[in-house]
C-alpha cells in the first residue's frame, strides 16, 4: 500500500495550476502571445549577465573536485561568509557566518526555518493574503496554521483581528513583505507595531515568539522606496531569502536562512537546521549555482519592468471602478473583484483571454490576484480586453 | 523556545565527523598529506570535461528565463525523458517520463521514496551493515527502521535473520548496492532470493511491500562486472540514484527516483512526490546542473582509481591476516577489526595517522571501515603505516 496521505492529495485540484493549465492549451489555440497570462509569478526578466559570466569562470578556473564536492553539512563557508558581510552592511545587524544557513530557494529556508523553532502541536500564525504553500510547510513540521484575516484597505497586518488568534501555543508568526499576493510593503509603523505585539505575547505567555520572515520579493519595492527590514526591529527574527525574483533563478532553488544576532538560542539554530536537513533529505543547496549567486549579492535583474506593469494596470482598474490597495512592490497587485465570487469573476475573464486567479486560495476571498511579471508590451495589448470584460459583463458596477 | 528534539541532537555526537575534524587538525600539524585519512566517502577523481562543457554551453546558449525557470512540479521534462530513455535502454524495463522524479541527491530521492510508500507507524526494513543516515529518512517520514543483522562472511542478506524482523508492519525494505560501507555488490542470486521473499511475504501480509534501492554507486563495480539492476527482479521498486559518485558532482545534489513500470500505483508515485516535495521545501532540484547532468548520462569519471586503491588495501590487509570480504565495488572496504572493540582499534589507529572509522555507526560492531577514495599515491604511502601499526599493535593477532 502506497501513503494514503499523499495519494488522496492529488484529487485535490489546484486552482492556479489549473488556470495555468488552461492558458498553455488555449495559447495552443490562438498564439500563447494572445493570451493574458498574469497566474503565474514566474519572473520575465533574465539574470544578470554577470551571474552567467561568475558561473562560465568558476567552472573553468576552479578544480572540479571542490567545485562540485560536497559542502559542510552547515553550508558553504565562502557563501555564509559573503551573505553575512552583504546582510550585515546593509542593515546593520551583526550576522557572522554562523548565522547564515544556505538553503534550496525560500521553500527550503521556510521548512528548515519553521521546523527549528515551532514544536508538533504547536501554532504558526500567518496574516491574510497569504502563499498557500505555507501550508504544507507548517504541516510537515506537525504544527497548525491559523490565519489573522485581512485588512481589506491597505493589506497591511489587521493587529485586532490577530488578538483572537494569539495563544499559548503561538510558536511563531511568519510574514512576507513584500507580500505575494497583495503587493503590500509592511510599513516601519506596521512592523514596529508587530515587534511590540510580539514582544508582549511573548512576555505573556511566558515564551518567544519566533518571527519568521519570507523576503524574496525584498528588492522589489516602488516608487523609489525600499523595503523596512523586519529583522531590525524585532531580535527574533529568522529571515528567509531566496535568489528566484532579485536575479531571476527560481528553478535553480537557492536561497537562505539568516538567524538575528540577537536571536534567542542564535548560535544553535543553524546547527539545528543542519539537523533538520537530514530527515528531509535535503543538504545544502547545489554548489555552483550557490556560490556564483554568491558573488551577484549586490546586483538586481532588471526590475523595473514591473514597477511600469504595476502602473499600467493599476490606472487602468482604478479607472475602471476597482478597490484596490496600490501595491508597494512584487509583481502582483490584488484588486476586489466586481461580484462577490472571485471565482466567478475569474471564469467570466477567461472568456477574454484574461487569466486571473481568485484569491480564495490566499485566504482572500472576493479578492483576485494578476501577475505582472510579463511583457510591458503584453500588458499594455492587456488593456483593452480588461475594459471590454468589465464593461460587457459588469456594466452596472 | 525552539524546537527541543533538535536543540537535543546537538549534543550527539557524530564519530564520523568527529574523525574527519581530527584528521582536519592534525594535517594542519603535519601537513594532510601526511594524515591517511579514509573517513570521508567524497569522491577522489573529478567530474568528466564534458560535464563543464555542456554545462558552460547551455550558460552561453540557453535563455536564462527557460534555463534558470522553474521547472515543473514533477521535474524537467527533457531530464524526465533523457533518464527514462537511458534507463530502459540499460535494463530493458519500459520505463517512461511520467516515472521519473528528478530529486536533490539520492538523499532527497530516498526522503521522497519513503514517504510515498511508508505511512507513519509502518517500518521499513534495512539489512545491516547500512549507511547511518537512513535513520532521518525514515524516522522523518513517521517510520520505524528495522534492522536486520549482517551475514559477516559476504555481506550480502542474512535472509535467515530477515525472517524475524519481517512483521505485517513491513511497508519497505531498504537496500544499497553496491553497498555503502561493505562494498559488497549483491549477486543476482541474492536479488533473486529477495524478490522471492518479498512476494512471499506482501502475500502473507496482503499487502505490497516496496522495494526502495538506493543505488549511487552503481556505476563503480570491479572486475569488469556489472551490478545486476534490483528493478529487473521485483517490479514493485522505486530506483533512488544520485550524480555524486558516477561523475563526481556531491554538492550540485541531483539525482532522481525512478518507480518501475510494473510498481504497484505506478502511475501515481512520482505525482505523490510531488505533494511530498511540498511539505519538505523540495521542489526540484537545481535546473542547470540537473539539465547537464541529463547530457553525461552514459559518462563516468575515470573511475579505475577506486579499482587500484581497493586492490592494494584489501591485499595488505589479508596479508596482515584481517578477515577481509573482498569489495565487489564502491570506494570503501570493510574489514574485521583485529579486536572486539573497533572503537578503540581505530583510536589506536590514529597514533599512525590512519584514520579508519568503526563500523558501530553501520550497525556493524566489531568492524571498520577504510573508503578509499584518495589518491593512489596516498594509499601506497599508508600500506607501511597500516603494517606498522598492526605489527606493533597486535603482535600476537
Amino acid at each position: 500500500m502506497v501513503n494514503r496521505e499523499y495519494l488522496a492529495m492529488l484529487s485535490n485540484k489546484n486552482v492556479i495550476r489549473e488556470l495555468s493549465e488552461y492558458a498553455t492549451a488555449r495559447g495552443k489555440e490562438i498564439g500563447y502571445e494572445n493570451v493574458f497570462d498574469f497566474s503565474l509569478g514566474n519572473p520575465s526578466v533574465p539574470a544578470p549577465d554577470s551571474y552567467r559570466d561568475v558561473s562560465i569562470r568558476l567552472l573553468q578556473e576552479e578544480e572540479p573536485l571542490k567545485l562540485h564536492g560536497y559542502n559542510p553539512t552547515l553550508g558553504d563557508p565562502r557563501v555564509k561568509e559573503k551573505v553575512a558581510a552583504s546582510l550585515s552592511a546593509r542593515f546593520g545587524l551583526a550576522y557572522t557566518p554562523g548565522l547564515i544557513f544556505p538553503t534550496a530557494g525560500a521553500a527550503g529556508a521556510i521548512a528548515h526555518a519553521v521546523r527549528s523553532v515551532v514544536e508538533p502541536g504547536e501554532e504558526v500564525m500567518v496574516f491574510a493574503p497569504y502563499f498557500s504553500e505555507y501550508n504544507p510547510y507548517v504541516h510537515g513540521a506537525g504544527a497548525d496554521l491559523r490565519v489573522v484575516p485581512m485588512k481589506e484597505d491597505d493589506f497591511q497586518i489587521n493587529f485586532e483581528a490577530a488578538e483572537a488568534i494569539f495563544s499559548e501555543k503561538t510558536a511563531a508568526v511568519l510574514i512576507n513583505t513584500p507580500n505575494n499576493p497583495s503587493g503590500a510593503v509592511y510599513t516601519e509603523e506596521t512592523l514596529q507595531k508587530l515587534a511590540e505585539v510580539l514582544t508582549q505575547k511573548s512576555q505573556q505567555y511566558g515564551h518567544t515568539i519566533f518571527l519568521i520572515s519570507d523576503e524574496p520579493y525584498r528588492e522589489i519595492v516602488f516608487d523609489g522606496k525600499k523595503q523596512a527590514y523586519p529583522a531590525k526591529f524585532y531580535p527574533h527574527t529568522l529571515t528567509c531569502y531566496s535568489f528566484s525574483k532579485s536575479i531571476s533563478l527560481p528553478g535553480e532553488r537557492i536561497g537562505y536562512v539568516a538567524v538575528s544576532p540577537d536571536c534567542e538560542q542564535a548560535e544553535n539554530l543553524v546547527p539545528m537546521m543542519g539537523q533538520i536537513s537530514r530527515g528531509l533529505g535535503h543538504n545544502c543547496p547545489s554548489s555552483l549555482p550557490m556560490l556564483a549567486a554568491a558573488y551577484c549579492l549586490e546586483e538586481t535583474s532588471d526590475l523595473s519592468v514591473y514597477e511600469t506593469n504595476m502602473n499600467l494596470l493599476y490606472d487602468t482598474f482604478k479607472e475602471l471602478g476597482f478597490t484596490v490597495p496600490r501595491p508597494g512592490g512584487t509583481f502582483y497587485i490584488m484588486p476586489k473583484a466586481l461580484e462577490e465570487n472571485a471565482i466567478a469573476f475569474c471564469k467570466k475573464a477567461l472568456k477574454y483571454d484574461l487569466v486571473f486567479v481568485p484569491g480564495d486560495g490566499f485566504h482572500a476571498p472576493g479578492f483576485f490576484r494578476a501577475a505582472y511579471c510579463v511583457d510591458t508590451e503584453k500588458v499594455e495589448r492587456s488593456l483593452p480586453a480588461i475594459r471590454r470584460f468589465v464593461e460587457t459583463e459588469y456594466p452596472n458596477r
